[in-house]
């Protein structure tokens, strides 16, 4: 049986703010088979965490932790001098906030995956992965973690023989080295639904991608990550979910322990 | 054996921001059988709160939570409208923060103890009470939640089978109904180290204290609370312990467990 | 010529939160007279702030300050022990950074209109009234408050000699004694345009309202507060305009000096 | 006769943290001759501004400015993605902030000096520079821009035609290129202060600097900036102003103006 799972960034709302209604997060849901919950540094908090955790387990969709750096205003995505100390200890921080809320609600969290310029950071920095490695395995050596394909993050999670679930993204381009084509470029987006189909429907058949530049890059695929940010990512979910089913595939989340 | 615990606030550092110098830091562990450790929330982040769990286990210490609320201009001090479930969900995260930061470094979590205008809310409502109660118990029933001798919190760790720890001050005069006379009385504080020892005698001793206007109340106490957020308290700390030493008692977290 | 002013609350995003799309609050320019910009406190950023005056500026609104408690977690929206000290302060410095963005972008701040839980702490306590319009007065004595009718807030600034409006409130009912029924009441809200249309012309028609238990309540009104908070409040906005301007007024906010 | 400004940050409290004492704030200002008071973002908040601004004027300081990247919990240092107009607002935003508190008490900013990694960031990025000059010149065109001599912050004063002031440090060594020794090098800080006088004398003696590779650096001065942030500070201050005016120096911010 083909199996993939299918992630999304999920609970980013803050006190007033709202990015989603609870019926576009419940639609979302529908379609995926993973969330990563956003931890109260870039975005969540203790309220929109529990609000999400019970949603999740409500739709049985795997429970993640989304830890980011502690910038609210630019929602994580700006990169900030941090060590490695600082990134052990942020995500020790927000993963056992997001465990006793899951606790609490009877859920469990299962998989980790670092936010935005954490992310990307990580996934280029060797002492940068290897600290948010350290963190996941001590707080709890069944915990999957989730990075970006071929990164130091899959590198560091091998190493320290921590599960781990290779992440490509759909509504994104690759580069010839690997790395998402950086937003500021005018192709950086896939925005036509068929069009980021086929490319998931290529990794995760083939093991390999087209490139901006059209060559072939060998990529692995557990795990796909699309968008959960604004109503049109709902549309863009149920549609990719669905063309992926249609192609004979079952979305879940079980498959990727390593 | 006379045993009494003795527990004051610690790691309430922020950033660049310090209130005790580490070697005040390690006096103070010295003369104390529990530390409350700052949850982020009202003080401290997760390096501070890294840095304290090592030196508690460093010293021998009990660690526990001191979850507050999320003020940290006004150090949790301010009354804030918060409902029930907004603190049962700002304690579990806070709470969760801390397990993870303490099983990391090879330490466990041992009581919760809310902080500030957090801990006196919820020594007079019972919602909010039976909310910090609820929190606690759902993230590990074996904790053990530290609060105003005869309050809400006590009260309600009671009604839900929680362990508990009925805490005194050292150097805060009681009012005739059990709360301790508000700080903008000039008898609120008690500065002498004497009298403070006195008082705290006189209530492990006895069972009662002389309230600021002479008469006896009845006081029950598994625990003592001293204050930590300032170089002379290190002091009070040192001789506190001492003559509590010298008049018999042995100063240690594990007796508190009811 | 009947002339009322006609005022709502905006600029209120923050980082990658927004309340509303910049198509929506060019509709809000449109149907208003006056503008309150969030200064960054409860709500707002400099960069919403500055994009926030030059709409107003394009849309020729009177741009105002709508200072708030150091509360973005609950929008400003909880009451906080705060004394007249820190609010004189928190009102000079949200103030006079937004008269900075103003200046910068060519224009100029007219009135302040405190916000939320602020506004209503210092509707009904003097000191704090006392000290917004001292602020206020302090930064610039040509300034108009924007404060509720009958409350300290305009007391306090007739008392000083500070201009003022007397707001009163499209959306919502009074309660006999002149404050606005609680939130927590089930008819809290007008929802119905026209009923608020109606409350509205008759209060600025006849110097009355209609309390929600039904009996005459004289309420003087410069200035009618409408929400901006989210896109029905847009629509809401549009047609008290036009049902306003149908009945003979101008909406514009150059009248409310005093 | 020979004139020199002596500058040091001050007003980094915030909330229940503090950096100094007010008997070291006020020691402090008998010694330099202008300050550069938080504002907020990194340090500071109204009430820390406020009492500033009063012992600034108490002791006839000049008061300044010192807007910072809104990272509190960094205190300002880490560098951080952000744009020109990001940092045009910012200082928009701070610098207005503290125009209105310090008229309120009767005062008036009088410089500009930014305020840590945004000061560094600005010093060698030329499109930065340009958004802080346009920002305090837009706010008020006959405001002094402090910023290390040689940098882009002074290249854009000068093209912009802002008053600016050239700033050597009296306790940091200098690279071959003009750049501080950065803070990672074991040399780079001068923590004697008899050498620190020296390499001060030498600047504003001979326009020349010995670098910390021992060649002879051309270097403008027009203000000396002395750290504050700590009770050792406030000696170091007290001795490098005594020994200034030993050798013939008054010390005033009068004549940095060009």
């Amino acid at each position: 049986m083909n199996i993939i799972d299918l992630n999304c960034d999920i609970g980013e709302d803050y006190g007033a703010y709202r990015l989603l209604t609870e019926q576009e997060e419940r639609m979302l849901m529908q379609h995926v088979s993973s969330v990563n919950i956003a931890c109260g540094f870039h975005a969540g908090d203790p309220k929109t965490m529990r609000r999400t955790v019970r949603l999740a387990l409500e739709h049985d969709v795997a429970i993640g932790a989304h830890p980011g750096l502690a910038d609210l205003h630019g929602f994580g995505r700006r990169e900030l001098q941090v060590s490695a100390e600082d990134v052990y200890e942020l995500v020790l921080y927000q993963l056992g906030a997001l465990m006793a809320v899951a606790k609490a609600e009877g859920g469990i969290v299962r998989h980790v995956k670092p936010h935005g310029a954490l992310y990307n950071m990580a996934a280029r920095n060797e002492h940068l992965a290897e600290a948010i490695v350290k963190a996941v395995y001590k707080v709890d050596d069944q915990l999957i973690l989730y990075g970006l394909a071929d990164s130091q993050l899959i590198r560091a999670a091998k190493q320290r023989g921590l599960a781990y679930a290779s992440e490509v993204f759909a509504d994104r381009r690759y580069e010839q080295d690997g790395s998402l084509t950086p937003r500021t470029h005018h192709a950086a987006s896939i925005t036509d639904v068929n069009e980021a189909t086929a490319q998931v429907l290529q990794i995760i058949t083939t093991g390999k991608v087209t490139t901006r530049t059209g060559q072939f890059l060998p990529l692995q695929a557990n795990t796909i990550c699309i968008h959960g940010d604004n109503g049109a990512a709902v549309q863009f979910a149920r549609l990719l979910s669905q063309q992926l089913k249609e192609a004979g595939w079952v979305i879940r989340g079980k498959g990727v322990r390593l």
